[in-house]
């Protein structure tokens, strides 16, 4: 499958290092090309820069946006919250109709550690994307674990654990479903439509609590019932 | 031990029939103690009315608010979210150097269903009542399960399963760490001072949606790591 990933933070590089590995025509998205290309070095949690990642997945083609989100069947949503409406508006043509996979949080940093939300309680991201994007079919998923975990749940207590999904699209859903378990997630679970990631992005408060609580973000929640 | 337990719903009369049955002195606080005991009729939830529930548990006295603020050694804010606040901050002195069990969430039910919260992401309940009690020890715990999981963990997977504190008092904490194990309670995770009970809180919006997308409430979180 064709898959556009906007992003070259980790979330990004985690999906399309994997969803190359599984066999997919992957191209992640930027602002700048030569600019993400020529960056060597490190950010500031320590992941390598672009380019080195580059180097060792030399199959994932680094377009500009827009030409990634043509690229895409499938676009994944892997920016940093506060840029995800600001990228995705202008592209509202290029995913007509397409499946956006919403991984942001809309995390804001300006009111000190841990950070707070710059939309919550009322409304989310996942709405905004929706709003922003009215002929594209946003599933909202992935949000509520760390990077490596979203594409390796396997690597925790053996994939015992569960990941959340909504969107307002069925058939999106059951699509990105099988990229879940494509994945190794044996248990994801609906939600309902996009109003429900004000469940998940609201999960971020208690989720970087415990990263600090357990001392690391290789963690996620089981639903025990 | 004395233990005030202010709130005469299903939360308040959990937790006050599993700590009279555990060998605590309880009293219940009400706004008006005949007007409770007079209501005969079940809750809109389907639960008995608090007459009912009373000669079921005789030991357990019923005494206005600032009695049964007076009376306990510890002393559970078991309100509704909406009424915390209002209730407890008259009760300053009464409350001094106490530690107060905070179960309340601050639920909006005026924006529709599943409700919103009336304080969240920069601020929080737990706060809240900590600054209106700037002498008590305010402890957030149970708020994150439902009333007969809060007091019977064991009834759920043997207990597999995970609560949160969070508090300014060390001393407080431990204290109220014991109450949870005397309920059962395998693994309480403190995740530091009060400004944490934000993150608890905001899991209302994911712990409702579940409600609804598994049809019970009858569940719980477990932090796989």
């Amino acid at each position: 499958m064709r898959i556009g990933i906007l992003g070259t933070g980790i979330v990004g590089r985690s999906h399309a290092g994997r969803l190359s590995a599984l066999g997919h025509d992957v191209a992640i998205g930027t602002h700048d090309v030569t600019r993400t290309l020529t960056r060597n070095e490190p950010d500031p949690m320590g992941n390598i820069s672009f380019q080195e990642w580059h180097k060792e997945h030399p199959s994932v083609k680094l377009l500009p946006f827009a030409a990634a989100a043509k690229h895409g069947e499938i676009v994944f949503d892997a920016l940093r919250g506060q840029f995800s409406l600001s990228v995705l508006s202008p592209l509202a043509a290029e995913l007509d109709g397409k499946i956006i996979v919403d991984i942001a949080n809309p995390l804001d940093f300006s009111r000190g550690m841990p950070p707070s939300l710059l939309v919550s309680n009322t409304d989310s991201l996942g709405e905004q994307v929706q709003r922003a994007l009215p002929k594209a079919r946003v599933v909202k998923i992935f949000n509520t674990v760390s990077a490596f975990l979203q594409v390796n749940p396997g690597d925790l207590a053996g994939g015992d654990h569960d990941i959340f999904m909504c969107g307002n699209d069925r058939e999106a859903k059951e699509t990105v479903r099988k990229i879940a378990a494509g994945y190794g997630w044996k248990t994801v679970i609906d939600l309902g439509d996009i109003t429900n990631a004000r469940g998940t992005e609201m999960m971020m408060p208690i989720w970087l609590r415990l990263w600090g609580a357990l001392g690391t973000p290789a963690f996620n929640f089981k639903i025990v019932k």
